[in-house]
Protein backbone atom coordinates (compact mmCIF):
# COMPACT_ATOMS: atom_id res chain seq x y z
CA UNK A 1 0.00 0.00 0.00
CA UNK A 2 1.59 3.62 -0.97
CA UNK A 3 1.22 6.56 0.63
CA UNK A 4 -0.49 9.04 -1.69
CA UNK A 5 2.07 11.51 -3.01
CA UNK A 6 0.79 14.88 -1.56
CA UNK A 7 1.70 13.28 2.14
CA UNK A 8 4.61 12.47 0.91
CA UNK A 9 5.25 16.10 -0.59
CA UNK A 10 4.63 16.85 3.29
CA UNK A 11 6.95 14.14 4.97
CA UNK A 12 9.61 15.28 3.04
CA UNK A 13 9.72 18.64 3.98
CA UNK A 14 10.16 17.40 7.45
CA UNK A 15 6.10 17.87 8.67
CA UNK A 16 4.50 15.13 11.39
CA UNK A 17 0.96 15.11 10.33
CA UNK A 18 -1.65 14.44 12.98
CA UNK A 19 -3.38 11.15 12.87
CA UNK A 20 -6.77 11.31 14.58
CA UNK A 21 -8.08 7.32 15.77
CA UNK A 22 -11.70 6.99 15.88
CA UNK A 23 -13.38 3.60 16.90
CA UNK A 24 -14.96 2.74 14.07
CA UNK A 25 -17.49 0.23 15.65
CA UNK A 26 -19.17 3.25 17.62
CA UNK A 27 -17.64 6.52 15.81
CA UNK A 28 -15.82 7.79 19.37
CA UNK A 29 -12.19 9.46 18.56
CA UNK A 30 -10.57 8.09 20.59
CA UNK A 31 -7.10 10.06 20.71
CA UNK A 32 -5.25 12.46 18.46
CA UNK A 33 -1.21 11.66 18.00
CA UNK A 34 0.94 11.87 14.59
CA UNK A 35 2.76 10.25 12.09
CA UNK A 36 6.11 10.30 9.81
CA UNK A 37 6.63 8.42 6.70
CA UNK A 38 7.72 5.36 8.54
CA UNK A 39 4.73 5.24 11.05
CA UNK A 40 2.47 5.55 8.42
CA UNK A 41 3.90 3.17 5.91
CA UNK A 42 4.35 0.19 9.02
CA UNK A 43 0.67 0.97 9.98
CA UNK A 44 -0.50 0.10 6.47
CA UNK A 45 2.23 -2.61 5.99
CA UNK A 46 1.34 -4.24 9.60
CA UNK A 47 -2.24 -2.78 10.24
CA UNK A 48 -1.38 -2.11 13.30
CA UNK A 49 -1.07 1.44 14.26
CA UNK A 50 2.24 3.33 14.50
CA UNK A 51 2.75 6.73 15.86
CA UNK A 52 5.48 9.15 16.08
CA UNK A 53 6.13 9.79 19.94
CA UNK A 54 7.15 13.73 19.37
CA UNK A 55 8.59 13.04 23.16
CA UNK A 56 10.46 10.03 22.94
CA UNK A 57 11.30 11.45 19.09
CA UNK A 58 10.76 7.25 18.09
CA UNK A 59 8.50 4.93 16.37
CA UNK A 60 5.61 3.97 19.04
CA UNK A 61 3.29 1.11 18.01
CA UNK A 62 0.17 1.87 19.59
CA UNK A 63 -0.32 -0.45 22.95
CA UNK A 64 3.05 -2.45 22.32
CA UNK A 65 3.41 -2.50 25.97
CA UNK A 66 0.32 -2.52 27.54
CA UNK A 67 -1.70 -4.41 24.82
CA UNK A 68 -4.28 -1.77 24.09
CA UNK A 69 -2.95 -1.66 20.58
CA UNK A 70 -5.27 -0.19 17.50
CA UNK A 71 -5.67 -2.52 14.54
CA UNK A 72 -6.71 -0.92 11.36
CA UNK A 73 -9.80 -1.02 9.57
CA UNK A 74 -9.25 2.08 6.71
CA UNK A 75 -7.29 5.20 6.43
CA UNK A 76 -8.21 8.38 4.65
CA UNK A 77 -6.84 12.21 4.70
CA UNK A 78 -8.44 15.06 4.51
CA UNK A 79 -8.51 17.64 1.62
CA UNK A 80 -5.65 19.79 2.11
CA UNK A 81 -3.58 16.24 2.96
CA UNK A 82 -2.49 17.24 5.94
CA UNK A 83 -4.43 15.47 8.55
CA UNK A 84 -5.07 11.80 8.84
CA UNK A 85 -8.63 10.14 9.67
CA UNK A 86 -8.19 6.27 11.00
CA UNK A 87 -10.93 4.32 11.66
CA UNK A 88 -9.41 1.70 14.11
CA UNK A 89 -10.68 -1.73 16.19
CA UNK A 90 -9.90 -0.77 19.62
CA UNK A 91 -8.26 -3.42 22.08
CA UNK A 92 -9.16 -2.63 25.61
CA UNK A 93 -8.40 1.48 26.07
CA UNK A 94 -6.88 3.96 24.36
CA UNK A 95 -5.86 6.47 27.17
CA UNK A 96 -3.02 5.77 29.45
CA UNK A 97 -5.18 7.18 32.06
CA UNK A 98 -7.16 4.13 31.36
CA UNK A 99 -10.50 5.74 29.78
CA UNK A 100 -11.76 4.29 26.35
CA UNK A 101 -10.90 7.43 25.13
CA UNK A 102 -8.58 10.41 25.97
CA UNK A 103 -10.95 13.10 25.23
CA UNK A 104 -11.96 13.23 28.22
CA UNK A 105 -11.47 16.45 30.08
CA UNK A 106 -14.36 18.56 29.39
CA UNK A 107 -14.81 22.57 28.77
CA UNK A 108 -18.03 22.53 27.85
CA UNK A 109 -20.94 19.93 28.53
CA UNK B 1 -16.49 30.38 29.97
CA UNK B 2 -12.73 29.91 30.90
CA UNK B 3 -9.95 28.28 29.07
CA UNK B 4 -8.32 25.46 31.28
CA UNK B 5 -4.78 26.57 32.71
CA UNK B 6 -3.19 23.24 31.01
CA UNK B 7 -4.49 24.86 27.80
CA UNK B 8 -3.14 28.48 28.90
CA UNK B 9 0.21 26.99 29.06
CA UNK B 10 0.41 25.82 25.62
CA UNK B 11 -1.14 29.29 24.39
CA UNK B 12 1.12 30.94 26.04
CA UNK B 13 4.70 29.21 24.55
CA UNK B 14 2.80 30.14 21.19
CA UNK B 15 2.03 26.55 20.28
CA UNK B 16 -1.43 26.28 18.34
CA UNK B 17 -3.37 23.26 19.32
CA UNK B 18 -5.65 20.61 17.03
CA UNK B 19 -8.97 21.11 16.87
CA UNK B 20 -11.21 18.33 15.51
CA UNK B 21 -14.85 18.83 14.48
CA UNK B 22 -17.19 15.97 15.04
CA UNK B 23 -20.87 16.17 14.20
CA UNK B 24 -22.27 15.36 17.28
CA UNK B 25 -26.09 13.79 15.33
CA UNK B 26 -23.82 11.19 13.27
CA UNK B 27 -20.64 10.68 14.65
CA UNK B 28 -18.80 11.75 11.90
CA UNK B 29 -15.60 13.61 11.91
CA UNK B 30 -15.61 16.39 9.69
CA UNK B 31 -12.47 18.30 9.81
CA UNK B 32 -9.50 19.47 11.15
CA UNK B 33 -7.82 22.55 11.69
CA UNK B 34 -5.94 24.94 14.72
CA UNK B 35 -7.24 27.25 17.54
CA UNK B 36 -5.30 29.67 19.03
CA UNK B 37 -6.48 31.19 22.32
CA UNK B 38 -8.33 33.94 20.87
CA UNK B 39 -10.34 31.45 18.77
CA UNK B 40 -10.72 28.96 21.68
CA UNK B 41 -12.11 31.94 23.54
CA UNK B 42 -14.34 32.92 20.41
CA UNK B 43 -15.70 29.53 19.91
CA UNK B 44 -16.81 29.40 23.75
CA UNK B 45 -18.25 32.83 24.18
CA UNK B 46 -20.53 32.89 20.45
CA UNK B 47 -20.65 28.94 20.34
CA UNK B 48 -19.81 29.37 16.27
CA UNK B 49 -16.83 27.58 15.97
CA UNK B 50 -13.67 29.89 15.26
CA UNK B 51 -10.05 28.98 14.00
CA UNK B 52 -7.03 30.76 13.47
CA UNK B 53 -6.42 30.02 9.89
CA UNK B 54 -2.27 29.27 9.59
CA UNK B 55 -2.07 30.03 5.97
CA UNK B 56 -3.91 33.80 6.18
CA UNK B 57 -2.42 33.97 9.92
CA UNK B 58 -6.01 35.27 11.34
CA UNK B 59 -9.03 34.36 13.01
CA UNK B 60 -11.37 32.21 10.86
CA UNK B 61 -14.78 32.30 11.91
CA UNK B 62 -16.14 28.69 10.03
CA UNK B 63 -18.55 29.50 7.13
CA UNK B 64 -18.72 33.10 7.89
CA UNK B 65 -18.59 33.61 4.08
CA UNK B 66 -19.85 30.44 2.76
CA UNK B 67 -22.61 29.93 5.31
CA UNK B 68 -21.42 26.49 6.42
CA UNK B 69 -20.98 27.35 10.19
CA UNK B 70 -20.54 24.93 12.77
CA UNK B 71 -22.57 25.55 16.01
CA UNK B 72 -20.77 24.15 19.52
CA UNK B 73 -22.23 21.08 21.23
CA UNK B 74 -19.73 20.47 23.26
CA UNK B 75 -15.85 20.78 23.90
CA UNK B 76 -13.57 18.62 25.67
CA UNK B 77 -9.67 18.22 25.62
CA UNK B 78 -7.72 15.37 25.60
CA UNK B 79 -5.17 13.86 28.83
CA UNK B 80 -2.01 15.90 27.29
CA UNK B 81 -3.89 18.76 27.17
CA UNK B 82 -2.92 19.25 23.83
CA UNK B 83 -5.61 18.52 21.26
CA UNK B 84 -9.28 19.66 21.26
CA UNK B 85 -12.47 18.11 20.41
CA UNK B 86 -15.41 19.69 19.68
CA UNK B 87 -19.06 18.11 19.21
CA UNK B 88 -21.22 20.36 16.54
CA UNK B 89 -23.72 20.90 14.72
CA UNK B 90 -22.72 21.56 10.74
CA UNK B 91 -24.38 23.65 8.83
CA UNK B 92 -24.43 22.10 5.03
CA UNK B 93 -20.80 20.95 4.63
CA UNK B 94 -17.60 21.33 6.01
CA UNK B 95 -15.49 20.64 2.84
CA UNK B 96 -15.10 23.60 0.19
CA UNK B 97 -15.17 20.80 -2.33
CA UNK B 98 -18.45 20.43 -1.55
CA UNK B 99 -18.32 17.04 0.66
CA UNK B 100 -20.05 16.60 4.18
CA UNK B 101 -16.41 15.94 5.90
CA UNK B 102 -13.18 17.26 4.70
CA UNK B 103 -11.80 13.33 5.15
CA UNK B 104 -12.87 12.08 1.81
CA UNK B 105 -9.46 10.43 0.39
CA UNK B 106 -9.34 7.13 1.04
CA UNK B 107 -5.75 5.51 1.24
CA UNK B 108 -6.95 1.84 2.55
CA UNK B 109 -10.50 1.00 2.44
Amino acid sequence: MNVPPELLERFKKGELIPAIAQEQTTGEVLMLAWMNQEALEQTLQTRQVTYWSRSRESLWVKGETSGNTQELVSLSYDCDADSLLLQVHQQGVACHTGKKSCFHREVLE
